[in-house]
Parts: C-alpha cells; structure tokens; sequence
C-alpha cells in the first residue's frame, strides 16, 4: 500500500500483457487487463451467464481465477527479464456475495523476493457504480530462471 | 479417508446435480460431474486451450474453480433439504505443472457441521492414463438456511 | 485500512483486556496486549530462548500464536457484549526470518459480519528500532452467542 | 496416506531429534518429539494452563505451533543433510473445540520436491482415551542449502 518498488526489468509492462494475452482462460472468462505498474496489477471482468454459480453471482472458482491473474502479473512484473511465473499457492476469503456489472481484482506485491513473492489481491464487486469488497486473497509465488522448464521442484 | 457419512438429504443427488447444472461456469469451463456420493463428489475436465495459461497447462485458477465445485458440493450433499451452501474460504496449493488430457477433483468432507463444514480436495492430472497430484485444497463452507437470501452475515 | 467502525459493545476494550488475561498460552509466552481500538488491536512480544526456533529466531509457530490473538481480538472488539470469539482458520505467510527484540502483531478487522469476521494481521520484527514486516496472515472468526457452549457446529 | 518414501539422508531422525531439541519453544511449551519416519512426524503436547486460551482449551496458536513443528520436521526428514527447512505459509482450520489430556499432531509429506515441499498435518486431542480431530494444517516448506543463511529470498 503506497510502498514503491523498481522494476528490473524495464520492459515490464510488455512483458506482463504477452503472457497474459497468451493464457487461453483470461479471454475465454471475458477479463481484461487494465492496469499495470511496478507490483500492481489489476484485472476486470464484466459480469455474463458463463462465469456465474447456481445464484447469479460471479463463481468462487471465476474470482479467485481473476485475482489469481492479478497477483501473479503484480509479482511478476517485479522479476528479471526471461523469467517466468508460477502460483505456489494461495487462500482466499469470499467475503460478500459477488453481485455486479463488473469485478475488478487489485494485486499488489506485499513481500517481493528473489525465489519467492508473497501478493495480496483485493477483489470488488461493481453494481451501478457502487463498490463492494468481496474476495480477499494471499499469494505466493515462484520465480522460475530463463531455463527453468519445471516448477514446484 | 474412508468415513462413512450418513446424509440428512434424502435426495441428496439430485439436489447436487441440480445445482451443478445452475452454474454457468461449469457449463462454460466444460466441467462434468462425475460421482456424486454422500460427503465425496467428483468433477471432471478435458483440456481445451479455454482452460489454459500461458505455458498451455491448466490455469491455476481453472484448477482452482473446479477444486472448489467438488468440495462445496460433498459439503452439500451433507446437509439438510432446501438449504444451501457457500464457499467461505479456500487455501489451494498447486503441486506440480497441471499437464495432461484432463483433470479430475476429488472433494470430500473432512468434518461436517450445522453451520460450517471443511473439506478437503484433491486435484488429479491424466496424461495417457498416468495419475498425477497437481493440487490440493483446503476449504471452509457455510450452510444457509432456506429463506437465507444473503451469506457470509 | 482507516476504515472506522462503531463497536456494538461499549465496554468492548475491557472485555477485550479481560479474555485476554484469561489466555494463559499468552501469559506464558510473555505477550501483552499493547493496543485495543474498534477493529484493531496490537500484541506485542519481547524475544527470548523460550520463543525461538532452532536457529534463534522467533518460532512461526509463536508467530501464528500472537498474530492469531491480534486478529481474534480485532474481531471480538467489534461483536456485541456476552459473546465468544473462536478463530474457524487462519492462513499466515512467513516472509522473512523473525529477528529482533521484539515482534508486535498488528490485527484489524477486514470484514466485520453478524456470524462471521475476517480479519488481516501485519507481525513485525523490531531489531534496534528498525522494524521488517516478517508475516501476515488472513483469519476467519466466528461469533458464539452467549448460550453457545460449543463453537464450530 | 501410506505413500512411502526413501529419505536422502541415512540419519535423517538424528537430524530431525536434534534440530528439535534447539528449539526452544518446544520445550517451553512442553512439547515432545514422539514418531520419526521418512515423511512423517508426530509431535504431542500435555495439557496445562500454560497452553490453554480464554476458556480453558488448547490455544489456537498453540495447536498451530506443535502442528508447524509436526509437518516441517515431516518434510526435513527427507531433505538431504545438511540443508535446512524453513516455513514458507501454512493453513489451519481449526474443526473442534481441542479438549482434553493432550495433543497429538501427525504430520506428513504430501509432496516432496527439491526447493519446495508440501505437507498436510492432523491434530488429534486426546480425552479419556477417546480422540476428537481438532485442526488440519496444510504447509509449504522451503529447503535451504548447507551454506543459506537466509531463507525467502
């Protein structure tokens, strides 16, 4: 929150928007990337029938998938260039039914590291213009070298 | 790991797959019920490039939308007629690259309650018949009574 | 973060003080509740052989102990007179190793419901007055009412 | 569950015994080191007031901290020698009210891996000869070569 961090590589944005434009779930869900900056990025995503649960609120599973994007791009936008990302893991609290026009997940890197980079994300729900906090997530990620074809060893 | 659950439900399937089917997001993912069982429900997926990230594995949070449809639904298939059930919270770990033709997530209940139930969840990668365990979640739900229009109050 | 709430209970911070005392896993450790504000409280811990790990640091698991009460008592400041706190889970991120002489554990109520509370708490590690965040974790609480032996149910 | 591994290092309980036997919190706790094996570890605490909360259980960090210690001696114990094991995050729900005589925690490894491990812990509470499944924790370790003096980074 307010804390400034300098990216390494300073092609981060453009590194950030390729990979996200290469995973085949953020276009199929509808989410779009809107803001990237040194360990911050957001994700929207408009409300449709396809990422709703038996209620007609967005699914867990679809918030979470979206704060997921949000936290990683923020953690990866602090790393080196070449390397790539992996979710290690993450917890994430549903706090109010998700009803709205519009999610907006906000990820911003809480601890970044040379391994490991622990990520908050703040997901809002937006109906006619009112914000509602509805998800809370903790992440951590790893970072993977240039070569590194595996993760999680 | 193998205890017997005694359902309050009767018709306890039916009310599952009822409302497997309500979910968009599972229509739209391509998800499937598969076994439906008092406190153990499976759910399956075949890859398609709709379920992919960038390094065309299944996205982390496509793993996770169907970890938790499992372990909310074994949840639910405890709980009484005419109720239902939220998700809470969920803490996810994603264990090895999630490579293969499809994934199945096994949910079951790990401790039952009138208000809150635990489950927990693992997720399996199938690549030419080979089982891998690619996730594991932990995961927090809450029983609302029938005229409970709102949760997580 | 600068959210302000009203707590329900007047007296929340002598009831606060009171549960407190009563814990003896924090008497023992040698915690002190510093500050209790609606929604935000503040345990402090001074560092000593009987709190460490095996290289000398501060134990997680002493840690998660304090954070946990930070969080819970967040929580409890904001629920109204004659009921309990329990904690349902918590997730804690260690993020740098726990050295200093100090650690203070800082909750503060994230989302405050009727049944349930999650909360968010900052542990920092004070070393010649120099403080490192060292860990946060995410809570979830339940509320018991005043007849309401057991929780959990 | 049953899974068997084949630890990297022959003294692998005699690592594990003494790294348990410098952690101070351990021992103030009253904490004892009970079954060693490759990817399992149990860990009991007797019951006293000085690991008791408000109402006269076992305290939630304190269970918290016997079951940090079970898992991540469960995942040393498979980690070549001389490296050592760190906590990165871990989860615990906490299912029942923990009353009784004593504690047990059985830890174990659900995911070794070179950098990171993954292990899933139950802790029983013990009453009269009857056990009660009281918390389950789920935990990512970090192995850190012989000459790492720091960890997350």
């Amino acid at each position: 929150m307010g804390e400034k961090f300098e990216p390494l590589n300073p092609a981060f944005e453009a590194a950030v928007r390729e990979s996200f434009a290469r995973q085949g779930a953020m276009a199929h869900l509808g989410a779009e990337l809107l803001r990237v900056a040194p360990g911050q990025v957001e994700v929207g995503l408009p409300f449709r029938p396809e990422v709703s649960q038996q209620h007609d609120y967005f699914h867990g599973g679809v918030i979470a998938t979206i704060a997921d994007s949000a936290g990683g791009y923020a953690a990866f936008s602090l790393m080196p260039a070449g390397t790539n990302v992996l979710t290690v893991e993450f917890k994430i609290s549903l706090m109010a039914p998700a009803r709205g026009d519009r999610l907006v997940a906000r990820g911003r890197v809480k601890r970044p590291g040379r391994t490991l980079t622990v990520t908050e994300v703040d997901v809002i729900a937006v109906a006619d213009g009112v914000e509602t906090l509805c998800a809370t997530m903790l992440q951590t990620l790893i970072c993977l070298p240039p070569d590194g074809a595996r993760g999680h060893d």
